[in-house]
């Protein structure tokens, strides 16, 4: 919904800069696709450029007008070697290392797996080739952005390295090319860097499992109650309902369950620091896990909520519901009813609708909150009340919406086909025990305990290990 | 709605960096929660850590593998040093001074509240030690950030100070430790980086205040007219309506005027600056601030707008609405009258749903290129193209969208409950003059007259002084 | 949606530290607008500050409390000059180049239109005294921005030159300022930072057009069909329908044409990959540009997907609608005509509502994964799975919602009205293309070749040129 356009145009001007014959040349370990894409973006930018081979003279095809020479002499022409070569023909540069001592080596490699190799590509190239200065950089690029400049997810280069004037001059290079550069420190962070391309999504895994999982379940056993059941019971095909009223409703039970599933990992860490009496003990690892998916988790409930409000919205158009609604008047005209004005209806489905409402636009707001570069511009005092406060109050509207949604059904024996609870019962199990348990902590007594604890006050008497002597002792003080 | 991994996995492969000789040692003065949680998270990427403290031998739980000495040895042990200690106890610094010269003292420390003190404690610590390269960051992270490393709002660390070397080592601590860090310049920034962490939303206030005002008073206004009037003139129970009806006529009345109040400040300033004949004379203070809180108005208004959207689109599932269409049908058939389709009425009611929804659609259009990351991305012209020219449209579409709600109601008295006029007519007093006042600045000679004044002209002439004039003059040249 | 407090803080601050005596003087040559602009931000910021003006005695107004000299004696007291004069003056200065030796000269000129001169200004300038060291910088920012600070699309400086002390420099002032700094390399950067400020959306330009077209000509179409033969036929009044029923046509029917022709363009180089049998030759032009709006496009064709959805919305709170079903009902009654409930309709309008539902929230997904601040957080990988696969999954989901719409409408002659086709018809032809020819590309011998194509591999057999011997030769292997 934005559009960067420098860096096209830079290409643009760079390529009428070609004609300055101050460019130093920099050099291109390796003619294959790395080493021909990089090299021609490189052309297009104004560099000077040689290729070095192992067979100078048989190699594949290169942009026109460039040298292709042995990698001894490519090597002492230009001060920069872009080592656009697999990590498995390494090997060979390690006769080389006189040549590129004090040279700043480019490792732009990637593996085909992650934790193929004991160290990082770069960090192999540098133990090779201990006196060039290695800079880990442009290998989170598409071949693509390579060959043909910037684009959308490959504005940023990386780079890593020992040396700061090595990194600089790959910095100068990569703005030239019109990269935005982000240093991400020393050689060590090479691993990390080599890891992001062949990343998918890993924090979103374990989250997606679990909404498809709970999907699944309640997909299935709401169609056994709302289209089995009337086809076992009263022979009634209701399979259409498939298409939208269970979607309708499975999408916001499962929304709900992921809502509360955010808030609940943040209650148990904070009973566990109450039990235990310090912040300093590591969580569980499930905990862990748990917590740093939070966002992951929240982000989907935001989604499948806004399929149901589409859902919702979408259900005066549909034709079953219009059938329904002229039926009904019908009937009312042929048997002479006269139905009355129901106000506690009135007030239950408009209360409702509107506390739906006001926690789906409090939901937005979380999610635009969490959107990097609007967290990014907050304090963590101002993220932590919006992610926390107004999330928890999101919860409860939620919560509400459904209690209010239920009324008083669960009251009735019909209701319970085959002896199953309708599906937004059972959805509203977790956030009734999460919105319970945050309600005790916020309990004065218990409230100044736990923060306490995170302000790095212990509890160190052995005796007084019992969390309840030390509520006790709190709320006696109040 | 992204993921931001690379820090997280920073720390894991830091981890394993642990064992590398090379890392120099840290030193951290003071062993209270911050010391303890930076240290952990300095531990943990692999550097070598000492700390100082008074009572070295005395001191609370400490990670296990460190060392604490006094201040001056540890001091003696590294280049770089964390004053992790309240500003009250800075004193004791003093007498370090000679230990601490030419070394880096990094400032983290946050006060209670804002000005409590004459000077940044960065500062009055560059005092203490007029030899240490004192540079201030991390604080405006959490201690949750200190400790586990980067998070969400917790990714970028703020750093200021006089030396860039003795900068550039603290980034360099940073970057390893997985944040992102901005460097703000010399050390006279560290006040407002003190302030930061404190801020809860300030430019937000006011904004707030005048929604929660607004919304309060056509609450009760339109409670008033909606069902008390109801109650007392015919003895009916409308409180129903409170929950939907009442909401949506209150949000968007209260959204078109904060969305005028967004353009009335642009619009005075330039009727100011046209009377005053130059652009140099500051504004009024309460003219700076409100244009200061123009963006937040004009989120707040979409906010609002959003949830008049959602609330309207429920309206044909309400049960009140579906009781009162049945109702209609059926009293027509018992009367046996044909209503006749009005093609009037047609054009009257889908012009006004057209409005509403080409109106909203701009809105949100002015809402996204807010995002700071969309607007960064904005040339200035772009920018002032969306937010004024759009803006102004938005504006028309949404007013026109009221008065086709409107129409001709205003003509008649059963419209004016107990002599007051219904909530839209009110709500359109503000954007009806600012549209005016805006359609003054665009004629031809005021416009003229304008643009000139803001590329620097001056009106020096004495007896030239009042605009009539001036426009006069500038009217005749056309 | 967020707020960027510190640069306004900053400036605040830096009025306090005004007092500091370190602060070395800078100079501005120009006592025009701009000058008087920049002046007065530099004061408020705490620097000492000279003017340089041809007639020192007698130019403008300037900020009180300044002095201003003669441009050679200005330049002595500041070792960094702003130059605010316009380009066509920069000949004066020539005559000051021993003056400006090893001065930073900071250039913020902008001109009136692109390539109104063979050089960048700043180049220009660089030629004029050869001895400084010029860096472009702050001719990006409104005039308001340079007299009042940072602002939302304000709040970053670009910079470029070739001495990085000299850029350093700027730098410093522009953080001091309030400002974020963008270095964007060497001077040869200077004229896109030039243009940079003259731009008004220019990749949007073609896709505006487009969409213009598309839509005009789709509502003509559509009045004719909708309106102008209901008039000429039956003598029927249907012009209310223009505000909702007609925009509700055009709007989903050019959409989605504009979404295929996000994906139309992929599919085609594809092809011509195959058939050149190389990745290395360049794409025509016109499939080059197309290429470069495929962003553009999707995000017009969402934001018109936005409007169907809220005008699909509205319609149960129509007049008409409301009229017609009554008028349905009444009918039924009168007529005691019992309308049974049928599946095959149930299926298919929830089908149909289903498929546009999960369609959008898709479209909407792809719309957030292309902010600037989301899809940098994204790898490649990721950044082209939500892009290509999704997106071609959306574009079925919104293809097939269309042929669900149409069912078996083609088969019948009463709706070809003036022997024309549905408006859905005709904008069902790019979408089916492209999925068919996307589909062609999955079968795995093709997309064997494919992948091997663009991993470098050419064709270089002349005999084998033909694209069928060799998709032959890869299907047989299979």
């Amino acid at each position: 919904m934005s559009k960067e356009v420098k860096p096209e145009s830079v290409s643009l001007y760079s390529v009428s800069a070609a004609a300055t014959p101050e460019q130093e040349a920099v050099c291109i370990f390796g003619t294959g696709d790395l080493g021909r894409s990089l090299g021609q973006r490189l052309l297009q930018s104004g560099y000077r450029l040689v290729y070095g081979s192992r067979r100078p003279h048989s190699c594949g095809p290169i942009p026109p007008g460039v040298q292709v020479m042995s990698h001894e002499i490519a090597a002492r022409s230009a001060s920069l070697v872009f080592v656009c070569v697999h990590r498995e023909h390494y090997d060979f540069l390690e006769t080389l290392a006189p040549h590129l001592k004090g040279k700043v080596l480019v490792d732009v490699s990637n593996n085909l797996k992650k934790n193929m190799y004991p160290e990082a590509n770069a960090e192999f190239l540098r133990r090779l080739i201990p006196g060039a200065l290695v800079v880990k950089a442009f290998n989170t690029l598409s071949a693509w952005a390579l060959q043909n400049g910037p684009s959308d997810a490959n504005r940023q280069v990386y780079l890593c390295g020992n040396s700061s004037e090595a990194k600089q001059a790959v910095a100068e290079i990569a703005t030239k090319l019109g990269f935005n550069v982000q240093d991400r420190g020393s050689l060590s962070a090479a691993r990390e860097l080599e890891d992001f391309p062949l990343q998918l999504f890993p924090e979103w895994r374990l989250p997606m499992h679990l909404t498809i999982g709970l999907t699944a379940f309640f997909f299935f056993y709401l169609l056994v109650r709302d289209v089995i059941f009337a086809y076992v019971d009263q022979g009634k095909d209701n399979s259409f309902r498939i298409m939208v009223s269970l979607a309708n409703k499975v999408f916001p039970i499962v929304s709900l369950i992921l809502l509360s599933l955010c808030y609940l990992p943040g209650v148990i860490a904070a009973f566990l620091q109450l039990y235990r009496g310090t912040k300093y003990k590591r969580f569980p690892d499930w905990l862990d896990r748990w917590m740093l998916c939070r966002k992951q988790l929240g982000l989907i409930a935001l989604a499948l909520a806004s399929l149901h409000v589409l859902y919702t919205l979408i259900i005066p158009i549909r034709y079953y519901v219009r059938f329904r609604l002229a039926a009904n008047t019908i009937s009312q005209i042929k048997e002479n009813k006269t139905s009355v004005f129901d106000t506690t209806m009135g007030w239950r489905t408009d209360s409702y609708y509107s506390m739906g409402i006001l926690g789906f636009g409090l939901y937005l707001l979380l999610g635009i909150a969490s959107l990097p570069s609007v967290s990014n511009a907050l304090s963590w005092r101002e993220f932590s009340f919006i992610q926390s406060k107004l999330g928890y109050l999101t919860l409860f509207f939620c919560t509400f919406h459904t209690y209010l949604y239920g009324w008083d059904k669960f009251l009735f024996i019909s209701y319970y086909k085959w002896y199953t609870p309708p599906g937004y019962m059972l959805c509203l199990v977790v956030p009734s025990v999460v919105l319970l348990l945050k309600l005790l902590l916020l309990l004065p007594c218990v409230d100044k305990s736990l923060i306490r604890i995170r302000q790095g006050w212990e509890r160190t008497d052995p005796e007084d290990d019992s969390k309840k002597s030390l509520l006790a002792k709190d709320c006696q003080k109040l």
